[in-house]
């Protein structure tokens, strides 16, 4: 028997949307007055998760609370773009806001801190509650270090992965085998996958490779290929192309694939914490969501790359092969030298040029990326039934050599809308050696941070060339690399924090 | 050797501080334009985490980008209110922003994550950078969980505690016997502070208990106690109330006791997470750091409380007792039953109003309240020698009878700036039984919520009184509680609340 009054009921009072152009890298944060109806008859207080509701569209977002007329009107909500973006609503339109409901799932996030490992179930219903954005920072940080705290096993990682494909879309191509490649952290200019495409859809396999772009990178692959032809093709397109020519070079946001993993990717590179459950389940979800088959998986072992000793590559890829395993996926993982850069650009526009250089047989093309991607693609020729073990990498040289990848990018370029010429950056300044003797060491991460700085992957055209390698000797005012930018401000900006850091590239005289 | 090149080093350009009247509970963030100059030149991006200086003052911010020209010009930085007042800047300040540094003290915590104890060096650390705003909330959460997934020991629950209290400000009060009392979890209208105190005091012992405002229940010790006398005492004042009649309750937001609790609190409040160790830091650091030699502590147990079982109960009881003897602290832990609400009032005046009732000897008084309040002051008699063992309930309950307590209570609030008389609500509204029957549950979170939607505690004579107890005989419209507003509106809030909440408090029919 219910407490029973005699006040009729009132429809609950809605705020009118406001787009604030606020960008928070995908947290939604919803900003209300103080002294609006809502937050009054709801009780709302600052950081309160609270529900958005418009025409049957919902997301949870953090309240903040605004005093004052400058912002705001008080039956206003303002949405941050990621808000704005799932709500999809106009200006103005009627906005319902209310507590967010209790999240059931958490207690599954609380019973695995206290020490029970989780079944299929409860990661279906924790992936559906991230994927649905009601997990906050806190929720996801929790759920991570939980799961790295007491390391996941096997068994979990497989729930995991399955309940991270299953809450987005999937995709079957009808072939025997689907190539796929990935690359575990990434090392400035490593952009084999161009390379890898071509030669393995040169020889007639399936191989619809999706990439991203970048997020902290100076270049993701969708940026670097955006310079030679469209990539940001719709489903019926990329479906199209792959038929036509086999393989694919295109950007996977028209795909929701694993969406899981963009949540708990952004908290993990928060909490810098590498947990290897994690690291396999974000990696192998996307490839079984993308319909793959087979798989190569190439780790860069180095001080500065994600993973820093051969033991943790060896306890990485056994775990990884006996979980893609259960998913019927063969993977091959191949543990690489990280311990520099790769190819003389850093940059879409400038990795762009590196690939034309392979591709053509240019004399100028950077060896160490041929090889590297000869590697990948000899091991993908492999598995995939095309070369005879330990014949791939040559059979990929020879392939990368003869024109015929060549022919095949071309192909493919034209398939996903016209092969284009890369841009050549306006400004260009050579930063000169400060003496003669011999390079001894490259900081990977301060060369990415000054291609950014020079406007890269913005800016398309910008970044930074290299003309030493690790080991190079060098004379004093050579130039050790050059800085390209778009406009003279940026190209101030990375002449400044050059300035600003001597240890980017260390030369050591003759002794 | 260094990269060196021609161009001079710029100064760094700064930003002028813009005061957004931003409510984040206490999260510092900053909004700046995307297109700024400083975003350009440091390279910063959204969800970075940055580190704002401004005239000697420094805050670790999360920055949100904003486009257009509607929030912000390109040069300002806007600035929510609590890293406003951190920086302790003027409208229209300069105020520089770069990266935030990277945190050593994470290292601990990833150590603490793989399954390695800390030691006292690194808990100091932790609590550095926590008190000087430098975890976000996903360092928060990732701390908690690793402290909970792998328990703190008795040794790790010392140092933390003890690396919380060397962090901020403490107490000496230069007497034998200082005496304090905590509550785990609040009960709704458990109010039993002010009595305590009145008691203690009247028996000579010294007892300077300072409290808290309501974070998220419908009145903190100290909002009530606002109600009867000033508690916004300075360091000063509310020494010479102490000197001069033994105690006081005073809102403990003047001194900086246990600084990194407030933050931790924060997010474990949004984790929903008991951390059994966390719980004992939190707790012993304040009374550690306030002074306190003999603390008595309050654990009510039920299925809506915080600790939900008496083994729960027993265990937290054991380590606290044991941890508190490290430090020279003795506690005594009272096990209580926390299954319904105490008291008849709930909110800031409705609860004075009852504590008046009970330090006056109305007939009227709740007898609930009164023996909850006896029991802990005749606890705090019995460990401070003031009663024999097994006789200092008697003796309180006495002292609460006889006028002793009403008579320091009134000593207390004098010497605090003068006693006052609880504010009554202009609006009041009975709520009729629906049936006649038997209460049979009362959901103490519901009925809290209900106060807080009357406007308690901002609105001090809002909230809920009670007619009615757990197991209350009622008839068909009698009133089972009343609702107090300030507003009509609020009341309105309140009634449309009850109205969708048929279970606040269920009556059963006879059968």
């Amino acid at each position: 028997m219910s407490l029973s009054h005699a006040v009729p009921s009132r429809p609950r009072p809605s705020l009118r949307a406001r787009r604030l152009r606020l960008h928070t890298q995908s947290e939604p944060i919803v900003v209300m007055r103080a002294d609006c109806p809502v937050c009054r008859s709801e009780g709302l207080s600052a950081r309160s998760q609270v529900l958005l509701s418009s025409g049957g569209h919902e997301v949870i977002a953090t309240l903040y609370q605004v005093e004052g007329e400058a912002m705001l009107a008080p039956d206003e909500a303002g949405l941050s773009e990621s808000a704005w973006e799932i709500l999809a609503v106009e200006e103005g339109e009627a906005v319902e806001v209310r507590h967010a409901p209790a999240l059931e799932s958490l207690s599954h996030v609380r019973r695995r801190i206290y020490g029970h490992r989780l079944d299929g179930p409860a990661f279906d219903a924790i992936v559906r509650d991230i994927v649905a954005g009601r997990y906050t920072e806190v929720h996801l940080a929790a759920f991570l270090t939980a799961s790295a705290a007491f390391a996941l096993d096997e068994t979990e990682i497989y729930e995991l992965t399955r309940a991270m494909v299953e809450a987005g879309d999937r995709l079957d191509w009808e072939e025997p085998v689907v190539m796929d490649k990935h690359c575990v952290g990434g090392l400035p200019g490593n952009r084999t996958t161009p390379l890898v495409v071509a030669v393995v859809a040169a020889h007639g396999l399936t191989i619809p490779k999706t990439s991203s772009r970048a997020i902290t990178s100076p270049a993701g692959t969708a940026d670097t290929m955006e310079t030679l032809a469209p990539v940001d093709l719709d489903m019926a397109t990329l479906k199209r192309v792959v038929k036509a020519e086999g393989g694919c070079i295109a950007w996977g946001g028209a795909v929701h694939l694993s969406p899981a993993d963009n949540h708990l990717v952004r908290v993990e590179r928060e909490m810098d914490i590498d947990t290897e459950g994690q690291l396999i389940a974000s990696v192998l979800s996307k490839k079984i969501a993308a319909g793959a088959t087979h798989c190569v998986i190439d780790i860069p072992v180095g001080a500065t790359a994600k993973i820093r000793s051969q033991d943790d590559a060896e306890r990485l890829s056994r775990l990884t092969d006996a979980v893609a395993a259960r998913f019927g996926l063969k993977t091959t993982c191949l543990i690489t030298d990280g311990s520099h850069p790769v190819g003389r650009g850093i940059g879409p526009a400038l990795e762009a040029h590196d690939l034309l250089a392979i591709l053509k047989n240019d004399r100028r093309a950077p060896d160490d990326l041929r090889r590297r991607a000869a590697r990948i693609a000899g091991a993908a020729l492999e598995i995939g039934g095309k070369a005879e073990p330990g014949r791939g990498f040559e059979l990929a040289l020879e392939t990368l050599r003869d024109g015929r990848a060549w022919e095949k990018f071309q192909r493919i370029c034209e398939a996903q809308g016209g092969l284009r010429t890369p841009p050549v950056a306006k400004h260009a300044q050579p930063l000169p050696a400060p003496v003669s003797g011999r390079v001894v060491h490259i900081n990977s991460r301060k060369l990415a941070r000054l291609a950014k700085l020079a406007g890269a992957p913005r800016a398309r055209a910008a970044g930074v060339y290299m003309h030493v390698r690790l080991g190079s000797e060098v004379k004093r005012g050579e130039p050790m690399i050059d800085l390209h930018a778009e406009t003279q401000a940026e190209l101030d900006y990375a002449l400044d924090y050059a300035e600003r850091s001597p240890d980017i590239i260390e030369v050591e005289l003759p002794t």
